[in-house]
């Protein structure tokens, strides 16, 4: 019989006074529940005389988002407290630091990171991240290569393919990413107004033959150990620093899908703006700093990328095949754009939307968002297998912009 | 503490004795050990009086081929006998019936085809197998289908990876095969007189590009779960019955190594024919029915694979997506193509080679069939991004085999 049961507050506090030399003698402890209330419960636990804080973070075993119909797997609590620990070592600094991991209770403990703010919110606010392009770039370089067959050792990689293997939260995405939106579903979740588009995006068969094609190598290519979520809502940030959280659908899966998930959501983000920032000037110039992110992210990373296959690449083909480097990244780069493309579109019409377009309270501004975001999407979609520069895709995002002001 | 050791014939004689109900009470039973001395001790079991035998296969910890130097996980042994029962279950009549299997031992005690003779050797001798292509087809088909995310259900197949997770033996293949023929390497091994094309082979650039990119694709490519090692010696046949054996190189990989793996091998004989049939024109038939086996095997697998799609697709965008078998499909032949080409030119000069060649005494013709068989297998491998047919991948044969005459 497992022990599991989902934490109340006063549990939270006594298992946290019980951790190990963390909270002093006389610590005087308080618990907030704090979770998004997706698929976990998070406690924010503080000691009130030391100022000393963590968080309690706890799987339980349904998808609030539907009720308690969609069981998933507690496993993914491990998953994630591996995928942490794993990230530390390879970004330290860019996630949180895992204190200890309790496999009856689905539970991580963890540093507390309050003094950031979600990502998501700050853009939405109109807050430039000067260090993100930089941290996010280091983030993905480190933890793609050395998960993968070019940094680390082949064989036991396999054994960590094996050990990350997470079929309930893959099936999230693969129905919410990659099947939904091109369908009539029940998950499916749009306004009336843009009825038109999403029965577009359901009779395009030119783009369904793209999106088969990014599902089977999200479904199929062991390249690396992904974050598997990366948006906007699972960084925690600061204009001076970064931290990546939630990596609950870490899995092995194409090294793209975390670059595109960047990607996306900086342009959720841009097609939000539309709204948020009134002042025309100041739009122009807050939206060419998220394309210029955005240029920054894919360039640093192809750089950080690069550095590391040539000087730690273990694989001595890799090595000596003239030209396999560049034919790789292009590679990334495409499935980037792609994989972008595929999580634009189902922030639009799947289950599960973004703030930076939800919350628009304005119906018409809204909406204009969501065509102006549905456009870029498909745009990026279509572009994947030919893809050879990020500009084409900063190409791509301008000129839905001009025709969304025409 | 594992009861495992290596069994001796008497101890093979008691464990057949003890199994339920095979053979009768009165049985007198003898054993003799037939293994080709790889990987494994085969002990064949047989009832002097009622005729009735089974056979029984050991994994040992080590590959012989290097002496006990090379140390390699008993767990092949149960990756074969469940890669063998569900093989059975998808390919009935293909493959030999698992009796039993004992995780301590590491045996499996499996049907006796000893009624049918290794296909390499019947090549050799110049026997041809009509039933071979209808056969080896329908058993790609049915395994690979059944076995991807077209087949079955998406979240069991994550599973089935899991299970099939092989690293040792995997390791063999990514060495040999797609590593140590393109560098200097102490596994190599080759005759000093093609050193010239040896040499070759490891200063192309755009041939360690090719190899590259499908040592990837066995790296990461996880579509279904292969046998593996699919080469002429693996089917036990006759010209009324094949029968595919030995699958502990069982893994989720691309598609087209297995049938990369049956082109190659038909192509290796193919090259030693210049040898095995003086006369001209009979030499000429039996290679020309190779080549038709080969576009047989390709037409009827394409065939098979592309009805099983249309009735048993379980993924949806994969049925809406227009031209995604197409796609798809020419994936598969191209990935054959190039797989076929890396397992040629691995038997020519690397670690373990082939009897249709190997076996040649007269050391002008062995030569003059190596460096054939090399010329067809860099040339599949050249040709593994842009094929669209099998019959460039013919045409490449015809052509290297007028220069091999010139």
């Amino acid at each position: 019989m497992s022990a599991y049961h989902p934490l109340n507050e006063q549990e939270a506090i006594e298992i946290a006074r019980a951790l190990d030399s963390f909270f002093p003698e006389d610590a005087q402890l308080s618990s907030r529940e704090i979770g998004d209330g997706n698929l976990n419960l998070v406690f924010h636990i503080t000691d009130t005389v030391s100022g000393k804080s963590l968080i309690m973070k706890q799987a339980v075993p349904y998808a609030k988002v539907v009720g308690e119909s969609w069981p998933l797997s507690l496993e993914r609590a491990r998953i994630e407290s591996d995928a942490l620990i794993l990230q530390h070592k390879l970004a330290p600094g860019l996630v949180p630091q895992v204190y200890s991991y309790d496999a009856d209770l689905a539970l991580t403990i963890m540093e507390d990171l309050s003094d950031h703010i979600i990502m998501r919110q700050g853009l939405i606010n109109g807050v430039r991240y000067p260090k993100f392009a930089e941290d996010i770039s280091t983030f993905m370089a480190q933890t793609l290569f050395f998960t993968s067959d070019l940094g680390m050792n082949q064989q036991d990689k396999k054994l960590q393919v094996k050990s990350f293997v997470n079929p309930d939260l893959c099936k999230i995405t693969e129905d919410l990413i990659f099947d939904d939106p091109y369908a009539v579903s029940s998950n499916n979740n749009y306004e009336p107004a843009i009825e038109d588009a999403a029965e577009a995006l359901r009779t395009n068969g030119a783009l369904h033959l793209e999106v088969a094609i990014l599902r089977e190598k999200f479904l199929t290519n062991a390249q690396a150990l992904l974050h598997g979520d990366l948006h906007t809502g699972s960084v925690f940030a600061t204009p001076e620093s970064t931290k990546v959280i939630d990596p609950e659908f870490a899995y092995y899966g194409p090294i793209g899908f975390d670059i595109g998930a960047v990607i996306a959501n900086l342009l959720l983000n841009y097609a939000g703006q539309g709204h948020w920032i009134k002042d025309e000037a100041e739009r122009e110039s807050f939206r060419a700093y998220l394309l210029d992110t955005i240029r920054e992210v894919w360039a640093k990373f192809d750089a950080k990328f690069r550095a590391l296959w040539n000087e730690h690449n273990v694989d001595r083909l890799a090595k000596s095949a003239a030209g396999y480097q560049d034919y790789y990244m292009n590679r990334l780069l495409q499935d980037a754009i792609g994989f972008a493309g595929c999580k634009i579109v189902r922030r639009i019409v799947g289950l599960s939307h973004v703030a930076d377009i939800d919350r628009i309270p304005d119906a018409a501004d809204r909406e204009q968002a969501q065509r102006l975001a549905l456009t870029i999407g498909t745009s990026l979609i279509l572009l994947n297998r030919s893809a050879v520069s990020i500009e084409q895709a900063i190409d791509a995002v301008v000129t839905a912009t001009a025709h969304e002001r025409s």
